[in-house]
């Protein structure tokens, strides 16, 4: 699967709507889209945004080649003027989205999109496959880091990955959730996350037996041995023979064996007979790795077991976040121009959860001044500003009566502007700058919002004003 | 993410082995590498495979470039010997996969690979990656495809796809296993699978009232006009607004109405409502389309409540396989060079499903010779024939006493070599052959076998000789 770049990654009615816009002269209208998700996946307390740096790269290679249009005219359902609008294409768009590694919670713009109708809804698809995939994979991997408490977690997945780029990116993305690292050799060479990895079980059949496989590889790794030790028999063979190659071809050398890996049986049981093992043989450096079918869940529970694991290798659970593998995020409407005037719109449901909230928005976060504790999420319409000095009220969007005076706090705006008119204005950072960044606000949520079952709903409200256009707009569309 | 070949997407420890067995002086014996899986998605009675065409791009694009060679030197963990072989580095395996299409079981050989150890353990990532993938779509789709009945079935998953190539490769594979089209624009230019798309919701909202837009599309497209009728309120305005449309703009001009789209709501409810509004206008003509969280249980749900929907379109239910999103193959070392032979490996486990088969292997399925009926497959040692004019005992692997004598057969080797000592020799089919010929074998297929629930399992069993071969290396490996 080779490619030169992504415009085509549309589903096809965002280019039957185009020619139309264009047809029916609302192309150039000015129009206001917004990402943003229903409901959390596997039920938990809030997302973690990430994509971005793969959104940005797609708006700045946003072209359509002579073969697209080539391909499109023989659709014989397209003009010839609309054609050429593509070939000139020129994205001129003002867009925002959250950083890289922010919580975010239902119901609030994610990513904004404003500019000709015609472009703002072209992007929708990649907009949404884009985040969607890596706010999914960054969601589970912090829900496995946290399980894991400090351990290391190795992200293993990319062979049971929904094909090549959500093992590239799914790496990533679970890097910026708190993964350590990866399995997956490009995205080191691409990102800079750490690679782990020493043997299969192969290495170990390839050899007459499992000590002289442990022996070749500690003679070729001699300072990184890890030896994966249940090829034929955890603690009658593959940990004896692990020990026996710390003693006599490691330590010979002054090295120290590095760990061993557990991946089948009972994880609980072996690992705890296994770190006996070792430690009787003066080998209490030596770490315990496990990886067969690790999620949050069992993690937590080989916690709870007093497992004496070190290190978890965590495959297609987190690359495809098994439990729960879809991130439902959509890209709706909000306001499109009329009489020279952005004017909001709304879309109604049957399902209450699926109405929007119209208008063009901004999005504020609410911390404590003395603990920086998030308070509240604050989404307002675009322009309107907090005064930090005094106490603010935030009340339940539907159940009004429930409210909360918000006193000693400090806010932040939490959509960052990426592209001004089509001119990318994104500031790069570095992967591991994304990840404590994810890792610091996360830890600024109340624990209550951090627990994996029925976490406490974190208060995301609507400002006066768009709670008044909200209410007026249901209103008049709904008899 | 622009890339010009996916050499690097590899685990990190096939590169570890890789350098580990050139310096232990290994890399070059013969070894033969087996994939299979051990369940089926969602507990179904067969599997379908896909992704080989993306196998056989890769294995011929395998390469390591400058900056790959560059970047392995800077970890200090290889020797220039091993950064000088992959320089040079030139695949010479011979590989043997089932044609796409193919209806597969647990335990089977669907790929193989033999030749030199260091590479036929290399390229395990991307075997496993490319073909887990695309099989686990196109058994997905099969199973929406079937469930659907012949209506057409619509792929629309993009946005909620796992990033790029789940959507685009997602595409393909899905059509390999039943369904007709794609939204996926990029997948029609690749591989030539029809597109469907036509309108958003905020179609309907860029135009001052939802009359307005669809007459706006109407005119656009008269002859391609399917409108989407949940914007506001389905039967109240929506399926109205459609049939004035259909009288007041497109009869006019000679056109039809071609459809409408639920995507929310009660479907079965709406579908009926709306299908009697139509026909009393006259519309029999006039296709109703959904597309709200469906799969093949909702699909079948809706066709028992006597829905009237023709098509369905199929999103992230599909592209992520929601219910069962991971296809569990893995890829195994079964035979390698002693003394100038290939001597069979076996890997034990404390699970018995984990246990694998050893020795380089073939693999028949028995057909009916009258009713062209799949009657059993069955795995051989390579190079085993089959007496097509005798009677075949086929046994239990487990439970021998349980026995089937076959009579009146053909067979059919499944495993068809697509690489010879590196040379690429797979026939490159179209897609729809590829579709027509998993659609023609599924049907030969017990019905009992193509039950959702509890469907029969299928004979998998093993060649006499095989089976003995197996039972002498369990029987040396336990204690």
């Amino acid at each position: 699967m080779i490619r030169d770049n992504l415009t085509m990654l549309t589903d096809f009615y965002e280019i039957t709507m185009a020619n139309g816009f264009l047809e029916q002269g609302v192309g150039e209208k000015e129009a206001v889209f917004d990402m943003f998700f229903r409901n959390i996946p596997d039920g938990g307390g809030f997302a973690i945004m990430a994509g971005v740096a793969q959104l940005v790269d797609y708006l700045k290679n946003l072209k359509f080649t002579d073969n697209d249009i080539e391909y499109l005219r023989n659709k014989n359902l397209f003009s010839e003027k609309f054609l050429e609008y593509l070939r000139t294409f020129k994205f001129s768009c003002d867009v925002w989205a959250l950083e890289e590694g922010t919580p975010m919670f239902p119901g609030e713009p994610i990513v904004t999109v404003k500019g000709p109708a015609i472009q703002a809804q072209f992007v929708e698809t990649m907009v949404l496959v884009t985040i969607n995939h890596q706010s999914l994979i960054a969601t589970k991997s912090n829900r496995i880091a946290r399980a894991a408490e400090g351990r290391t977690v190795a992200e293993f997945g990319s062979r049971r990955a929904q094909s090549y780029d959500a093992a590239i990116l799914g790496a990533r993305a679970a890097y910026i959730g708190g993964a350590h690292g990866t399995a997956c050799t490009i995205s080191e060479q691409l990102f800079g996350i750490q690679t782990y990895g020493t043997m299969a079980h192969s290495w170990v059949q390839m050899f007459n037996d499992e000590y002289s496989a442990f022996k070749a590889y500690a003679e070729t790794y001699p300072d990184s041995c890890l030896v994966l030790v249940d090829t034929y028999n955890v603690l009658k063979s593959g940990v004896p023979n692990a020990i026996k190659v710390a003693k006599e071809v490691l330590e010979p050398m002054g090295k120290r064996l590095k760990g061993i890996r557990l991946d089948s049986g009972d994880i609980a049981y072996l690992s705890k007979k296994a770190r006996k093992m070792l430690d009787q043989a003066g080998l209490k450096d030596c770490i315990i790795m496990a990886s067969n079918s690790l999620d949050e869940y069992i993690i937590r529970d080989l916690m709870l077991q007093n497992a004496k694991i070190d290190a978890f290798g965590v495959g297609e659970r987190l690359i495809t976040a098994k439990s729960s593998p879809v991130f439902g995020g959509v890209y709706k409407l909000v306001a499109v121009e009329e009489n020279g005037e952005l004017a909001p719109r709304i879309k109604i449901s049957e399902n209450i959860e699926k109405v929007t909230t119209p208008g063009f928005k901004s999005l504020y976060r609410f911390y404590d001044k003395d603990t920086n504790a998030a308070l509240a999420d604050l989404v307002t319409l675009h322009g309107e500003t907090i005064d930090e000095n005094a106490p603010y009220t935030i009340f339940h969007p539907v159940y009004n009566w429930k409210k909360t005076k918000l006193t000693n706090f400090y806010v932040k705006p939490l959509l960052k502007k990426i592209f001004d008119k089509g001119v990318c204005i994104y500031e790069e950072k570095s992967l591991d700058e994304i990840r404590d960044y994810c890792l610091k606000e996360v830890s600024t949520l109340w624990e209550e919002v951090l627990r994996f079952e029925n976490p406490h709903t974190y208060y995301v409200d609507l400002s006066k004003d768009l709670w008044n256009l909200k209410s007026q707009l249901l209103d008049k569309y709904t008899y």
